[in-house]
C-alpha cells in the first residue's frame, strides 16, 4: 500500500494511492499514527480497502499532501551514512552510526514551503530514505530487524549548517527548525519495496541535479540501523528513522551554496515518489 | 498547584498535592499533557479544585508516583550549564547553550528503578531543574519568556557516558535509554516557585552527598533558555526543558564512579520535592 495524508494543516485526512490515483480513506476512522501502527493498522487498512474496493472517494490532485503519517514520538537521523558525503563535509567515515534527533515540530508535507529561519544564512538540503517503525523495538537483533519496519518514505532532512556545526553542542540545534522535515509524498509499505538497498535517490536545486546516488551506497544498512538504534532507546510504532544523505549538499559545494527565498528544491527516490519545496524567508505570523 | 500522576505504568491517574497530602483529580477527566496545557488546563484545574474543595478522594502514599505529566512532544536538555560541572568534565564553559534531546521513551516516575542498559559500564546521574512549557513558543523574547513556562520539576538526567561521548556522533545516544528521565515527584506551577534561580539542588549516592549546588549558579537562566531554544525549534505546550546539572557527577570523580545494580540514588530540589531511584541491571522482558 501507499499511504497518504491530505488536506489543510491541522485538518489532515488519510488516503491511499492506487494506480496513481488518490483515494480518501477517512471512513476508516483512524489517523496513521502510533496507535494505528501499534494496533495492526496496516493489516486492518488492507482489509478496509478490500471491503471498499471501487467505493472510495477520489481525492483531487489539487489537494495539499501532508506528511504521510501523524506526528511520531521521535524522528531519528543517521549522520554521514554515505562515504562520499562524509568526505565532502570533511568528516571521517564513522566507525558506527552517528545518531541525532529532529524535533517532531519540523514535520511538514512533501510539497510545503521550507521556511528559512530568521537570521539563517546556511539552510541546506539532504535527500534521504526514511523508514517507519511498525512495532515497539528494543534490543532487536539484525536478523529480526526487518519485522519492525512498516514502510519507507522520501525525506528532505533540511539542515541549518551554522546552527548544526558552529553554535556549540550537538547537531540537534540545526535539524529541528519548523518545516525542516518534509516527508512523503507517500509511505510505501515494505511489500511495495522489495529491495530498499538498491534505490536511486536524487535532488535538484532550481533544476540542476546536485545529489544523485543510490541506497546501495549506504554504509550502515536498514537492519543494522534498526538493531543498533534499538540498543540505545526504545523505538515506538510510527517512529521515523532517516538513513542519511549522499554527497551533493550545499555545504559540500565549492563555494558552498545555501537556500535563499524562492529557490526550488525537487527530490525523489525510485519507487517512493517525488517532492517539491520552495524556500521562503521567515515572516513572523 | 503541585500536580502529580500516580498509579501503575500505562494506567496513570492525575492528582494534586495539597498540604503534603495527595488527592485524586481523575474526575477532572484529562491527563496532564499537551492538550491540557494548550487549552488552559492549569486554570481550569484550579477552578475544579475550588469547586471540589474538601471532596477529592485522598490517594494512598503507597501508590506509585508517575512522571507528573504525560509524554511530551520532546525533552530538551541544556549541557554544561554550571561552570564547575563543565570543568569536571574537562569541557570549556560554553559560549552559548549546548542543546540535546532525550527520547521521550526515557520518561519514568520519580521513584522508579533506573535500568542500567545491557552492556553499559558508565551509567551516571545528573540532578537537574526542569521546566515545562505552557504555550507554543517560537521566537520568544527573553522579556516575555516566563509567560511561556507552566512550572518546574525535579529531573535526574541519567546519562550513559560511553554512549554519549565515546560512540561517535551526538550526545543523544547516551541520554535516551529507557528509564533515563525520572521526573517528579510533582510539577510545581510557577506561582509555587517565586524564584527558580535560587534553589538548592542535591544528589546522594548510597547516602553520600555528591552533588550540592544552587540554581543561582546557572550560566544561562530560564528566560534566556526559553528565548534561545525557541529560535531553533518550536516548543509545544507540555514540552520539557532541563536546565543542566551542577558538579558532582560520576564521570567527574577521581576515579570515575558509575551506577551498579542495587545502588540507591536520592535527589532533591528545594521546593520541588525529593526522589529516590534504585539502579537495576537490564533483564530482557
Amino acid at each position: 500500500m501507499k499511504l497518504i495524508r491530505w488536506g489543510n494543516p491541522g485538518n489532515e485526512k488519510t488516503g491511499v494511492i492506487i494506480n496513481d490515483l488518490r483515494y480518501d480513506t477517512s471512513g476508516f476512522g483512524e489517523d496513521y499514527n502510533e496507535d494505528f501502527f501499534e494496533n495492526d493498522g496496516l493489516e486492518r487498512l488492507r482489509g478496509y480497502l478490500k471491503a471498499n474496493d471501487g467505493k472510495l472517494p477520489v481525492v483531487s490532485s489539487d489537494e495539499r499532501l501532508a506528511a504521510p503519517f501523524g506526528r511520531p514520538s521521535k524522528i531519528l537521523c543517521i549522520g554521514l551514512n554515505y562515504a562520499k558525503h562524509a568526505a565532502e563535509t570533511g568528516a571521517a567515515i564513522p566507525a558506527e552510526p552517528i545518531l541525532f534527533m529532529k524535533s517532531t515540530t519540523s514535520l511538514v508535507g512533501p510539497n510545503d514551503d521550507i521556511i528559512i529561519p530568521k537570521d539563517s544564512l546556511k539552510t541546506d538540503w539532504e535527500v534521504e530514505l526514511a523508514f517507519v517503525i511498525g512495532k515497539r523495538a528494543s534490543y532487536v537483533s539484525e536478523e529480526e530487524a526487518m519485522d519492525y519496519v512498516a514502510g519507507y518514505c522520501l525525506h528532505n532532512d533540511v539542515s541549518e549548517r551554522e546552527y548544526q556545526l558552529e553554535r556549540g553542542g550537538t547537531w540537534d540545534k540545526g535539524k529541528g527548525c519548523d518545516t525542516f522535515a518534509p516527508m512523503g509524498p507517500f509511505l510505501a509499505t515494505t511489500d511495495e519495496v522489495p529491495d530498499p538497498h538498491n534505490l536511486r535517490l536524487w535532488l535538484k536545486l532550481n533544476g540542476d541535479i546536485l545529489q544523485d546516488s543510490n541506497t546501495d551506497d549506504l554504509i550502515f544498512n536498514i537492519p543494522f540501523l534498526v538493531s543498533y538504534v534499538s540498543r540505545f532507546m526504545t523505538l515506538l510504532p510510527g517512529d521515523v528513522v532517516s538513513t542519511g544523505t549522499p554527497a551533493g549538499v550545499g555545504l559540500g559545494l565549492k563555494p558552498p551554496v545555501f537556500l535563499k527565498e524562492g529557490d526550488v528544491v525537487e527530490l525523489g527516490i525510485e519507487g517512493l515518489g517525488e517532492a517539491r519545496q520552495v524556500a521562503r524567508a521567515y515572516v513572523k505570523s
